[in-house]
């Protein structure tokens, strides 16, 4: 099946008919669909696909003669050397755009398929993946998946995660049939991890850098370190009419002056600060609130920039609510460190194509690859031209001239890494 | 019944268990079983409950012998001379307090109780009312039983409104067996309005001046005009890692500058302005938002201060906006005019009582009594003292001991409205 054709039955999976934007939340009906496609779809080129107790699925190619699933049994299959392995994810912010995710997917797929019509077959095994919850837009931890997978993150220190309607996230994952729901003891690699050898991951870019370099595809050299940041601003409750304005303890406008105070921080500093979700209670036109909770999204180039963004921001809020009768608290829901790709392992992928070396770019986005990378996995990432930088929103885009060069770069890049040596 | 058990009554309806606070909003179980409770405590007093289309409540005490439900048939209720109605509302704001509504409707019967006592026998009807969905925490139009009933508002104008959930109002009333809902034609008083001749509403003090003035209980002079507006910030969603800073369209920000403005307009010119309610689309920790809706509750000592502070918050709003890159635009969702009660009613109230006089003060805040009484009715407000002001909020509060001063003098102004004059 061609990579156009893929994209097709992907499109309306959870697409939202008023925006044109996607909604698969992790668990959810919308992102089962894209997961059960996504098996069937490595069934039917005869990879055996492996699901570990999180939902993070690798499907593999095998060396040798057949390579398929039938060609090895499941024993010895555990037993195999670690292989390359490519993929993203599948699920989506909420109203997110089409790309980020499944264009890796898809993409992997179709390297497959290039690569055995180029009549490749690999010396090492081959493994095309989805890892589950990347997004984060539902229970708050970005690369949820891949943190599980490799001990980044325990089972324990997510029993607590419930998304905004109080499910519990092992609730979910029952609901969604997952092994890990059946109180199955599952260690660090849930019966994945072990058997990555490589990681590349293929993305849309977030950005326009290679708009500007006038290229269609990219090599990641890192990721910005980033933070997510819980405030809690509480004030008192009161009504809006009655109150004199000297009387309030007004938390709203506690957290627009920090609003402010994070946009100009990160402006002067080149970072970034975004406050993108807001919880208020109890949100009523005629009443001061008690309670804004709101959540700051902060990255910068290095850890000491992203500490002295965030100490700058939560200095001018405690001084503003000292101002307002408010209080503020900060707590850090995720800090991501920042993430130095395999530097050989990019420089391989980069050099030495028709038309030049691939150009090498740092990425402010968090990613699986970034997870895998911090364990200790050679990882690397290729990006794909998105001609407005729009992302996580319905307009992201990328011309479909571009993914097939994705896809043809991503078959060359597997060829380097799981052909001869 | 005493006051204080039927206080103990409502006590648990609609209460939440987390925040003490009140959730009543018209037309939900809550609220209704608040309603059914005024309306057996009517007929546990022989007085002839009549409910309109839209459910507002009038419970008549009629002159003459009996005077009860069985002294009079239907058509001759039709047919007499308008009375003196006391009473105010059952629903409350989200998580609000007990007393703003239920206070003035147990005041009522109480007031009805000890006048019964006293051997008082009305000369003309003495009604005891509550008005559905005062608040407009549900639908957004405040006051929305009176205004239907009054023909302020029509059911043509309140169609379209929906709860945040999507629901009808219309809906919702059928729902609450409303007989609106049938498609009956209902002309302005929906069956009610013609036949009150002049309102008096208790309702606790929703300010501290009556703790001020050292008095337990004290009249309204009038109520400051009051707006609703809603302030829609459009901007362009975006990744809130990999988009610049100078590349963004953030709504958020430019809502934050907004919630700044119109606090320091509201503080410089001595009225009120607040922002207590938000939407944020998509409300995702790392997007930038596409859209940011707030809500701006505005009132002011005059039309034109509370026209001029709009424009003031208006222009620096769309002038940060113009610096953002993106747009705002304001619908004014309800505005209600400057209410100034009858002088000489007032007067007639609080003059001549052992001790003094009670107090004249204003409100800022909205009631049934300014929409009847902007519908021409003769109307009066009694305010009961408040220690904290604290009001719409769980901690809003009143002494029973004041309380029980109210009823005496609730009673007392209708022994003086609806007895020999």
């Amino acid at each position: 099946m061609s990579f156009e054709q893929m994209w097709r039955d992907l499109a309306p999976v959870g697409r939202s008919a008023s925006s044109g934007g996607y909604h698969r939340q992790p668990f959810t009906a919308a992102e089962r669909e894209a997961a059960a496609w996504f098996v069937e779809q490595c069934r039917a080129r005869d990879l055996d696909v492996r699901t570990d107790a999180f939902g993070n699925t690798v499907a593999w190619w095998r060396p040798g003669p057949g390579g398929s699933a039938e060609g090895a049994a499941p024993g010895a299959a555990q037993a195999a050397e670690p292989g390359v392995v490519t993929g993203s994810h599948l699920d989506s912010v909420r109203d997110g755009g089409a790309y980020d995710g499944p264009l890796g997917v898809v993409s992997a797929l179709a390297a497959v398929d290039l690569l055995r019509e180029r009549g490749f077959t690999p010396t090492r095994p081959l493994g095309v993946s989805v890892f589950v919850d990347e997004e984060g837009s539902r229970f708050g931890l970005a690369c949820l998946g891949s943190r599980l997978m490799t001990g980044a993150t325990t089972l324990d220190g997510v029993k607590e995660l419930r998304d905004r309607d109080g499910v519990y996230l092992l609730d979910a994952m029952a609901a969604a049939g997952l092994p890990v729901a059946d109180g199955t003891e599952v260690g660090p690699g849930g019966g994945t991890a072990e058997r990555i050898g490589c990681f590349v991951e293929l993305h849309v870019e977030q950005g326009r850098d290679l708009v500007h370099r006038d290229a269609p595809v990219g090599v990641a050299s890192g990721i910005w370190p980033h933070g997510r940041y819980r405030f809690d601003f509480h004030g008192q409750a009161n009504h809006a009419g009655t109150t004199r304005m000297e009387d309030r303890r007004d938390p709203m406008v506690t957290y627009a002056t920090t609003v402010l105070a994070a946009n100009e921080q990160a402006r002067l500093a080149g970072q970034r600060a975004t406050f993108g979700r807001v919880d208020v209670h109890p949100n009523q036109t005629n009443a001061v609130p008690s309670r804004v909770t709101a959540w700051l999204d902060a990255r910068a180039e290095s850890r000491a920039h992203l500490e002295k963004m965030l100490a700058d921001v939560e200095r001018l809020a405690g001084e503003r609510a000292g101002r307002d009768g408010t209080t503020v608290e900060v707590v850090a829901e995720s800090v991501s460190a920042e993430v130095v790709f395999d530097p050989a392992l990019a420089r391989r992928i980069a050099a030495g194509h028709e038309g030049g070396d691939w150009p090498l770019l740092p990425t402010m986005a968090g990613h699986d690859a970034g997870v895998l990378s911090a364990a200790g996995v050679p990882t690397a990432m290729l990006f794909v031209r998105n001609p407005t930088g729009v992302s996580h929103a319905p307009d992201e885009h990328a011309e479909t001239a571009d993914c097939l060069r994705g896809v043809e770069a991503l078959a060359d890049t597997l060829e380097r890494l799981a052909g001869p040596r």
